[in-house]
C-alpha cells in the first residue's frame, strides 16, 4: 500500500485533480464532500500501486459521463459504484480487486474514492488519461488495444445498461446517447483490464501526482499560482479577467468558449479558450497558444484553484496556464485520438513548450 | 405443432400482418422476402401453440425497433436474431424454446420467421399486441406485470446492448435513444417470459389470425376490400385518394399526418389520419372516427393490400378501415397505456363500433 487517503490527502487530491482536469472531468467540490463523508463513514481508502496487485487482479476503471453543467445539479445516489461493480463481476465471473479513475482530471479523479470506501476496495494509483478528456475512447487503454467492452452504465434511479460494441467510437456514441437520456449525466465503467495489462496501458502514479500538485498549492509560502506553475512545469498564457462566456449544454457535452482579457502586464491581450467539457485550445488573434492533448487550465489568480468550465463566470480574475500532457498522447496514435484534428480543428498539434518557445 | 409455415402461408401471413399493423410494424415486403429465403435455405418453421410448450420453456419476444421509414432502406444483416438469442440465453442461463413476435403487425410479425428458420426454433402462435404499437411498453406483457428486463438490442454491425430498467417507460426511452444512434432502426427483445406466463400475458393465435386474414384477401372471389372487411369485422371509414402527406422521421419514429379525399359516394369528405409509426386517429372535421387502441388501416382500394405509413404517397386510391383491438386494450389499464391520452390527445377513447353507430 502506498498510503491511506486521509482527509488532508483527499483535499490535496481534489485540488490537484481540478488542475489536471483542464477545465473538465466534473466539479471537485461535490466529489470531495462525498469522499470525505464516505471515508468518515466507511473508513479510509488504500491507495495501491499496480505492482502490488496480482497479475490477474481485475481493475475497474470508472467515473461519471456526461456534461459537467448537469453533474453539479444532478447528484449521484451514492450506490452507482456498487451497481457497476456487481454487474461487472457478474459479466466477467471474477471479483473486482481495485477501482481506478477512468480520468484523473476533475471530480472523476475523486469520485472512485467514495465508491472504494463504500466497498472496502483499494484505489489504483493510475488512470486512463493523466488528465480529463471528453470522449469515452480517449483513454490510454484504447491506445493499448484493450477492449472497451463490456461497459456498464447506471444512473441514480437504478437503471443499468451493458454495452458490447465493435469499437471505442461506437461505445462513445451509445453511452453518450444514454447519458443524454438519463438527463445529461450518468456513471459508467469501460475498458476493464487486469493489473498486468494496466501496468502498461495506463498513466501510472497519477493519483499521487494529483495529491502532490494539491499539496504544493496548499503549502505555498508565496504566490500559489507561482507554486503551481513551478510544480507542474506550466507555461503562463495570460493573467486577466473573464470578459465573455458562451456556454451551452448539448448532446451530453458542455460546449462553448471563454474570453480572457489581459490585465497588468497582459493589458490589451485577448485570449480565447474553446471548450468541449475540457478546454481544447487557447487562441490569441487566431494564433494557437496551446491545444489538446496538452492541458490548458484556468486558475483563480489569488488561490490557484482551478476553475472548471462549468464554473467560469464573467469577471473572475484568472490565470490561464498550459502544460505538457503524458507522453503517450504525443505519439502518432495518441495525437490521432486526442489531437486538435480529432476535435475538428484544421491544424496540427504542436507541443506547448514549442509554441511557448516560438513566442519567446 | 399447428402447422408448417410454407411459402403460401408466409405470403398470407405477410398480407395479414400488414393489415394488423395499422400502418406500422414495418414494411412486410422485405420481411416476406427474407422469410421466404430463410425457410428455403434452412427449412420451414413450425408454428406452435403456447399450450404445446412446457410451462418453463423460455419464449423470446422479438422484432425491430425504430422508424419504419429507416427500416426500408437500412436492412438487417440476418444474424441479429442469433445474437439476441445467444445473449438472452447467457443472461438467463436457460435455452430459448421459441420465438414470438413482439407485435404481430407489419414486418415485425414476419421477421421472427426468418430468425426461427435460421435457428431451427418454433414460432409461438401469439404476440404482445394483436396489432402494432409504436412504443416498447405498449405490450400485453406490460399489462400482465412481466418485467421488460433484461432487454437486448443489436444492430446490423454487431453492436449489442443489454438494458435493465426500473420501468417500461425507461426501457422505451433508452432503447429509442439507442435505436436513433444506430441510424434509426435496430432489433431487440424485451419482456422475456415462460410459456406458462405467456399463456395469460399475450394475444393468442395472432399468427393464425394474420394468415387467415391474408388468405381471405388472396382467395376473395369478389372485391378484396369487401372480403377483408367481412373477415375482420371492420368499418369502412372512407374510400378516396391520398391528397396530402406530411411525414418526418424524428426521435426514432415516423410522425406526421395524411389526408384522404373522398371519391364516389364519399366525394367532398376529407379524412385526416395522424400517425406515429402507426395510424393513431382518424378525424373528419375535428370529429373522431376511430382512435387507438382500435386499428386504423389504409388499404389499396383495388387489392386490399395494406399500405404502411412510410409507403403512403400522394394520389394512391385507398380505403381506410377501422376495426376493434384485442379486448385487453379496452380495459382501464390497456387504455391507460395505449389510449388516445397516452399519445397526448385530449379526448377519451370510444370503441370504433360505438363511434360508427353514432354516425349511422
Amino acid at each position: 500500500m502506498k498510503r491511506l487517503l486521509d482527509p488532508d490527502s483527499l483535499r490535496a487530491l481534489a485540488r490537484g485533480c481540478a488542475v489536471l482536469g483542464a477545465g473538465g472531468g466534473g466539479d471537485t467540490y461535490l466529489s470531495l464532500l462525498q469522499a470525505l463523508q464516505a471515508t468518515e463513514d466507511f473508513g479510509q481508502v488504500r491507495l495501491v500501486d499496480l505492482d502490488e496487485l496480482p497479475d490477474e487482479a481485475l481493475v475497474m476503471p470508472c467515473g461519471g459521463i456526461g456534461a459537467p453543467t448537469v453533474s453539479i445539479e444532478k447528484i449521484e445516489n451514492g450506490n452507482e459504484g456498487e451497481r457497476l461493480r456487481e454487474q461487472l463481476e457478474y459479466l466477467t465471473g471474477r471479483p473486482v480487486a481495485a477501482l481506478m479513475a477512468g480520468e484523473i482530471g476533475g471530480g472523476n479523479g475523486v469520485l472512485p474514492v467514495t465508491w472504494c470506501a463504500r466497498m472496502g476496495l483499494p484505489l489504483a494509483d493510475a488512470d486512463g488519461m493523466g488528465r480529463a478528456f471528453p470522449e469515452v475512447p480517449q483513454v490510454t487503454m484504447q491506445l493499448a488495444g484493450i477492449s472497451p467492452s463490456p461497459a456498464v452504465m447506471t444512473d441514480e434511479r437504478g437503471n443499468l445498461i451493458v454495452f458490447r460494441t465493435i469499437s471505442g467510437d461506437w461505445m462513445e456514441r451509445l453511452e453518450r446517447a444514454a447519458a443524454v437520456e438519463f438527463g445529461g449525466a450518468a456513471c459508467s465503467t469501460e475498458f476493464t483490464l487486469t493489473a498486468a495489462q494496466a501496468r502498461g496501458a495506463t498513466v501510472r502514479d497519477s493519483v499521487s501526482l494529483a495529491i502532490r500538485i494539491g499539496e504544493a498549492v496548499i503549502g505555498a509560502t508565496g504566490s500559489p499560482v507561482a507554486a503551481l506553475v513551478a510544480e507542474i512545469g506550466a507555461f503562463r498564457l495570460v493573467t486577466g479577467k473573464i470578459s465573455d462566456v458562451e456556454r451551452r449544454t448539448t448532446s451530453g457535452f458542455v460546449r462553448g468558449s471563454v474570453v480572457v482579457e489581459g490585465l497588468g502586464e497582459d493589458a490589451g491581450r485577448l485570449i480565447r479558450l474553446e471548450l468541449q467539457n475540457e478546454n481544447l485550445v487557447a487562441l490569441e488573434r487566431g494564433r494557437v497558444l496551446a491545444s489538446v492533448p496538452d492541458l490548458i487550465t484556468v486558475v483563480d489568480s489569488e488561490t490557484a484553484d482551478a476553475i472548471a468550465t462549468e464554473r467560469i463566470r464573467y469577471g473572475q480574475r484568472v490565470t490561464v496556464i498550459a502544460f505538457p500532457c503524458d507522453p503517450v498522447w504525443r505519439t502518432e496514435r495518441g495525437i490521432a485520438v486526442t489531437g486538435p484534428r480529432s476535435f475538428g480543428y484544421d491544424f496540427d498539434y504542436q507541443p506547448v513548450e514549442e509554441l511557448a518557445g516560438a513566442r519567446a
